[in-house]
């Protein structure tokens, strides 16, 4: 039986061109069936454009609304009950696809698909997990980039066992350091949160390393790194944003001698590997981890090649059984031990 | 008369090398005379290696105890009292140097200053401000990039009128923008934190322009970007990391091929200028802002480059008179609506 995807076609920035685009290229590259979710009549005609999407396997399913960027989560799930994302994430919850991928609103990516697929027994909260490229061979995952703000010590200690296995699933590596993010290495460095969620997180049957800095995300001396998602958005979007200037200074260097306009055009090559090793789209989307059912959230100025990976993404994730992976972790003794851990820490395990 | 700086001698990793070469080349270059502090024994030996501190306006000023990284910080305040950082802050309070320069414990620095020097009537909790360099021309103010975590909204508010005059002061940006670190542009975007000090934001007499992204410290969108010291400070390490990461990468890609290790040499150049650019030793050392004095954090990992920086940052405080500025800020009428925000958001306005 085909792989199927379905795809919020209307949630990038600049939708729904990148999301058709992407899915075409996804058909063609990786034999999947792409369900295209949004407004029939507005995709019918995009798709017009592109004549492959006659023979390749591409379908689409209406859903008339649409959420946007400015819109409060909550709210927009609420009153949008026929949304594009909505309607994707029904389409994994009934068995139609493998897995949904979108590229809008995080926050209402998470809450929908809590609502409409639920979370695996045991997650509080799910969590966004983002692969970063490192200087070392491997890459190193931090998990939460934006899912949860406020997290309790409890939802980094949830946070630690789903991003450990994505390294174990995902990876192959064999027994992932885990790291949590603070600003010193010393157990008693950080905030309120690191320190109770240090305590909780010693206590789990991980490879606990301990506290870990902003650096660590870069050097690949750790597998999975965890932090709350307001900060590991921070972190996100800081390092996009650093990458971007990255580039215009080296643009604006190699121009300023004519020694180095030589030198910028032999290394042409060069640069055009190094800016594949640092750009997101090569990476795809990131998956939301604790759901039942494969969820990956792109961002919001993909290009068609990152929807075109986020598809890849959902593919591998729905392939490897992480969710089931993760849901025997949380019923196993490891889950035990957490529960454990929380309760001498006297927090709640459950939280809402 | 001659400017003094303290400068401690062991606040670095590799303490007292880079304080002594870098005390030498700022007293070289800037005409400045600096205060060496620390244990005089030691400090009078590793002098004797450097011939020309004969005729450069060197002295020693012996303090008995040094505050290592791993110590905790209040403690380390309370035990060591004749620490080189609290001995090196006693001659600005008495007027013996204008400006104090560490690369020690940050936490440490910040508890002794605000005992030593005091904090600025209607600052509860000084801050660490750092300039980012920017794919614009002009440069971008983070604050706090360390001194405190578990900000309080009012905490944040005072901060961005310390920042502002930061702007003002020393890069003389007319009507510096200022804006709220967070996770999407819209008001209520964000967490706990940041929604609150959005409220207070506005009302204050500033060019608040909003919340802002991570991605916004590398553009020069905004001019100064407010935030908790926690993620201020994981901010600055994710950068410094990915900076050495895109070092390290450019190196190898350089390598991959012959065409572009001719492409290298020739543009070799061109890396050094784009190294300047984002080497925070190049940009000094950051200010705690807030205080009665000025009070300089540099980077513990500093080599002589960034110490010889850091004295030139604390000059150049002294003589802008920030101090004074920030003070009148706070006893004018900008204050005032900031109290009354503070009151109206329900929030105490002195917390500690």
């Amino acid at each position: 039986m085909q792989t199927v995807i379905a795809l919020d076609a209307m949630g990038s920035d600049r939708a729904p061109k990148p999301e058709i685009e992407g899915a075409l290229a996804a058909a063609r590259h990786y034999g999947v069936k792409v369900l295209l979710v949004g407004p029939e009549a507005q995709l019918k005609r995009e798709l017009k454009n592109h004549p492959s999407a006659s023979y390749l396997p591409i379908e689409i399913v209406n859903a008339s609304q649409v959420i946007t960027m400015d819109e409060k989560a909550a709210q927009a799930v609420r009153s949008k009950r026929d949304s594009s994302m909505r309607v994707g994430l029904r389409l994994v919850r009934d068995k139609k696809a493998i897995g949904f991928v979108t590229a809008g609103h995080t926050g209402a990516a998470m809450a929908t698909a809590k609502m409409v697929m639920g979370a695996l027994p045991g997650v509080d909260r799910p969590a966004l997990a983002m692969v970063f490229p490192t200087s070392a061979a491997k890459p190193c995952i931090l998990i939460d980039v934006g899912a949860n703000v406020d997290s309790k010590p409890q939802n980094l200690a949830q946070f630690a066992i789903m991003g450990e296995m994505y390294s174990r699933s995902i990876f192959g590596t064999e027994k992932p350091t885990v790291g949590l993010l603070s600003i010193g290495e010393e157990e008693t460095k950080g905030n309120e949160l690191t320190r109770q969620a240090y305590a909780l997180l010693k206590d789990l049957p991980l490879n606990f390393i301990g506290n870990v800095e902003g650096r660590d995300l870069y050097n690949g001396h750790v597998d999975v790194i965890v932090c709350d998602g307001f900060v590991g958005n921070v972190a996100l979007k800081i390092s996009e944003g650093l990458v971007e200037a990255v580039r215009y200074l080296l643009k604006e260097s190699l121009k300023s001698t004519i020694t180095s306009q030589v030198g910028a055009l032999l290394s042409r090559r060069a640069f055009v590997d190094f800016g594949k090793r640092l750009d997101y789209s090569e990476y795809g989307g990131a998956p939301l981890l604790g759901l039942k059912g494969v969820a990956i959230v792109g961002h919001g100025a993909s290009n068609n090649n990152a929807i075109k990976n986020a598809i890849r993404v959902a593919k591998q994730f729905a392939e490897s059984g992480i969710n089931q992976r993760i849901e025997q972790e949380f019923t196993s003794n490891r889950a035990e031990a957490a529960v454990v851990a929380a309760a001498a820490a006297g927090e709640s395990w459950k939280e809402d």
